[in-house]
């Protein structure tokens, strides 16, 4: 079968490869119907994540049909078509029974890191039980994709750990795919407004396409000028940080109020300075999160019942033959316009 | 009437001072019983607390007997045994309908800092009503005094902000008396492990006399590594910092495991590093709060039960008078081995 | 000036009666804009209020304009326009603390129950700061009338109480204007299904038309049949009670699933059955409030964000002169298709 | 091997059986060294409960030695000694992934009731890697027999259900086992006083020793008026139902104070009178559970840490080979001052 291999920084190729076997009673295989790439896995071309090795088949996300199950798999058979889940969870860690899948003792993210990955024909998914999910047969394929990370990692990690209400002002630091999903599950609560911010005009104009209330554009240094004004001076409940670098974590700083929440949601490659000297007395909560990808349920029955809909962030469509091609467009995310892009086998 | 006034950095007097009076319907005059000084007051004395003037009657704790009751005020008479809360509240205010007493428009943090405090003979207590609680008769004197802010502060800001559950790990970095009021408050939730942490014996000893089920002593520069080590390796579930300075912030990311909480009481005079490069992926949660004195009543009801003993944070008690001599024993508090120390105005 | 005066079951006339004086520093005194009348004041009609007794002005809803403030007044001074919650919240008893207004010490519902109430030219409003809000510019004041009593009830009785989440199936039994205010307001939290109950097809369409994905017709004694076969069996997550009666609460007895919530609104008269040989394992939580109108500063926030619309549940309107024919028409309500009449003072 | 064999109301008989075998990979053979007998025990023995047939080995609780362990068991291997949850969670379905194990789809409350049960020399646990537990070696092995069952329905079901806090007013009735695992768990959170209601002088002298710090003798129908008067008529934050019949159901319905909680955990036959009339506007909360055993592993970590004794309420302890005997005194509790017996295979 083919897959997408990494063969240290910069190299990639797509290529055959032995197809997946049943290793454990608990595994299953999957063939691939569609799949899509993230912001990790150009993060894994640049070769700043030390735990991918050379020679792996990289993709945590899609969709496809069980090809075979071990034996001690209950929930699906041959035939079951399912949504792969970006966190593997044994079901029986301690983690796992507190509902931290992200830290499972013998899962977690090893998808396309520590085992291989979904940008194949074929993939092994370990613990297949609680690590798949029956796709509901009346929903669009392409939202489904959109289930496996971005939208529960917007949602848990920006939305619940922010704890939006309704009423609430929202701030979402970053317009890409991630910000997009944190803005789509925020509506979930209802808020009075929620600002987005980001540096590229036509990013905003999605946001305010998906519900963004208001929308402040970073390039001139005042974001914390605009969005204190946007806020009467008393700042927001909530402001979700997107990004992952140490300037846009400072505006949430800034920007949240007395009481409010700072929920993080970017993948960080250095520390940032947290101003306690201001913040000591303000009553704040900032909140750090690996998705569980324990929302995926319900997130499914929102997809069904029609108030999700997680497509509007697919931008573009490849055969997964071309995947090569796909991490080009995705690469130049701004130039092409590109949001999610997704790779469709057959 | 006699009060302890700040005459700029280092400079403090016991003097003479006309008493105060009604300003607001709202307002009450107390005849102060007890007070005491809090770790603040020396930061006052210093000059770090730039909202402080010159002339200012210092203390925002105390026990006192109602002398008059402006025309507005409902819940209290002429003669009424009272606890004086830290944080005035109006009561009316959007913080204060939200139970944030300490952001309250028109109070807060306002005795001893922008209006007259406590260390006199008499204090007006603005929004009685709201800022005042009835002192229960069998309650020791003692014990009430230390309910007006570090016992609140220990538990709002470390125990309830921490989390902290049955059967939990917490470490609680400082074992000066806001750190010993979280460990005594900890102790509401039953956590299987207090890990207590200090530079001084002389404070561990105390602190395993009231509850530590460990303690580390903080010199060598390996408290992480004790911790972890105590741990199992896993880290802790709840880190409480009860000092203020960077390194011992640094302290609480480096221990709490994943899914866990850094809760700050700590006043800080600078920013922090936050580990995000780490932290980012390990579903911590981190608080920061001036205490809000929601929880007095619980307090108080659980002083009257017998359930907590505050007073045994006293080590020193002086007479009003001997002010000025108290101040020198707590400002030398390793030497002397002070905690709290109590004034009597009799 | 006029009032809507009770004169015992079934008498009440429109008629001259002093004009009412401020009585506590803390009280206000409102000319009263917009009123309206609630199925409550239908049932202290009918005598079975025994805390109202004659010569009782009714109503507990409104909005109007200060016209005099007492001397111990903060917030508002005369001319200001005001929203008039149904609940008098002294803001400092043990109950009002804990953000349990209802039942607070010296206030909850007296309006038109143990002090004269809205359904006047001028209405006495006692602890104006902690019972009145400021209006918005901005927004219609049909909207706000709403916001007195039904929507706060709806929504904290029925919506926060239930617990809806997103995702949730919920049934609300009762699609009068209460029931309807919990269907607008479960809509903040985006459940995937609502299905409303009624006996009444012309409510049912109102239903339809403010959300409600399903309804069922109540009259041929099959409604737990039908919700369990629209829920695949496995019964609500969430079911409302906005009727009152036995029936109804037995019905949520039966449709609630396993770890669901039963959320009461309506006002009962009698004991109903609570099958505890089926439901003592069901993992079911029950609940019941009076309303606090805690919520009542969110839902103004959401009013003028236009993400709530109160004012779609008014039917009729008449001027305040005309309040004896409007409680002809609120009285036949289904012949009228009314739900809620408003009246103007003008 | 031999077994305690349910042959119809009232026919018991320890009897030679063959040993159980691995059905299921997931299954696990466990040694039995200890087991008890549950209150539930003897309801089957009446013949209240119509899921057991004859020819059912009964019992769901006590600790073992793992004798075998199927092939997809990855948690336990032959030797390890375990602690046997009463209740089988499969940790795959809708309900366990909620932390629902009680009513897991594929497990539940199995043991002695669907599937052979624990009061035999050798059980098999279904899905033994979420059914099981590691039995911490410094433990005492009667401290761990009541993990199984009474410690976290106690726990569960009252006091976590029942939302117990630091300074409430507690109220327990009835003082058997579970009442009293109740009250000893109920500490955990510190509340100010917990009264015990119980019709046996003898229980109520064991729940003072236990912590109670009131007692009320329910012979002579005055429980409300006393536990009213002990509440200076305020009522209780937390009643805890632990017999299951109307009539103490409706003392918890009278006693609960505005605002409180009614937490169930008795077994009900038939359905209870509940108030509406005067609960509808008291804003409590009312709930039942079967326990989920989802707090085991913290109630394990609490008696590691000598936090909890559970074994304090082990009375009699009696051979496996005399269990005929051992249920002969259990079911006499009151004249044999019965509790708890333990039963060992030695």
């Amino acid at each position: 079968m083919k897959a997408l291999v990494y063969h240290g920084p910069g190299k990639k190729t797509w290529e055959e490869k032995p197809r997946p076997k049943i290793q454990e009673d608990t595994d299953a295989i999957v063939k691939v119907v569609k799949t899509t790439i993230c912001g990790t896995d150009l993060h894994i071309m640049k070769g700043d994540v030390s735990t991918v090795k050379e020679g792996r088949t990289l993709g945590h996300e899609g969709i496809g049909i069980i090809d075979e199950a071990g034996k001690a798999v209950k929930n699906f058979k041959k035939g079951d078509r399912v949504l792969i889940s970006c966190i593997t969870s044994c079901g029986t860690c301690e983690f796992c029974k507190k509902g931290m899948y992200s830290h499972c003792e013998h899962g977690g993210w090893v998808l396309g890191n520590t085992i291989d990955g979904t940008q194949a024909e074929l993939v092994r998914i370990p613990f297949a039980d609680t690590s798949l999910y029956h796709a509901p047969k009346e929903v669009n394929e392409d939202a489904l994709v959109m289930l496996s990370d971005i939208f529960p990692t917007g949602f848990e990690c920006g939305v619940l750990n922010g704890q939006v209400k309704p009423g609430d002002t929202v701030a979402i630091i970053g317009s890409g795919p991630i910000g997009l999903a944190a803005l789509l599950t925020a509506q979930f609560y209802s808020p009075a407004e929620i600002i987005m911010v980001d540096a590229d005009d036509e990013r905003l104009k999605v946001a305010r396409k998906l519900g963004a209330t208001q929308t402040v554009r970073s390039r001139d240094g005042k974001v914390v000028e605009k969005v204190m004004e946007l806020t009467g001076g008393r700042g927001v409940d909530v402001a979700i940080e997107a990004v992952g670098v140490p300037a846009t974590f400072e505006i949430c700083e800034s920007i949240v109020g007395p009481g409010g929440h700072i929920a993080n949601i970017g993948v960080f490659g250095e520390p940032v300075d947290l101003h306690m000297e201001r913040l000591w007395s303000q009553n704040v909560t900032i909140t750090t999160r690996l998705v569980d990808t324990v929302t995926t349920p319900m997130l499914l029955k929102s997809v069904e019942a029609g108030s999700l809909h997680p497509e509007q962030l697919i931008t573009h469509h490849f055969k997964l033959n071309d995947i090569i091609k796909a991490y080009e467009t995705f690469s130049h995310a701004k130039e092409e316009k590109a949001l999610k892009v997704v790779l469709e086998n057959r």
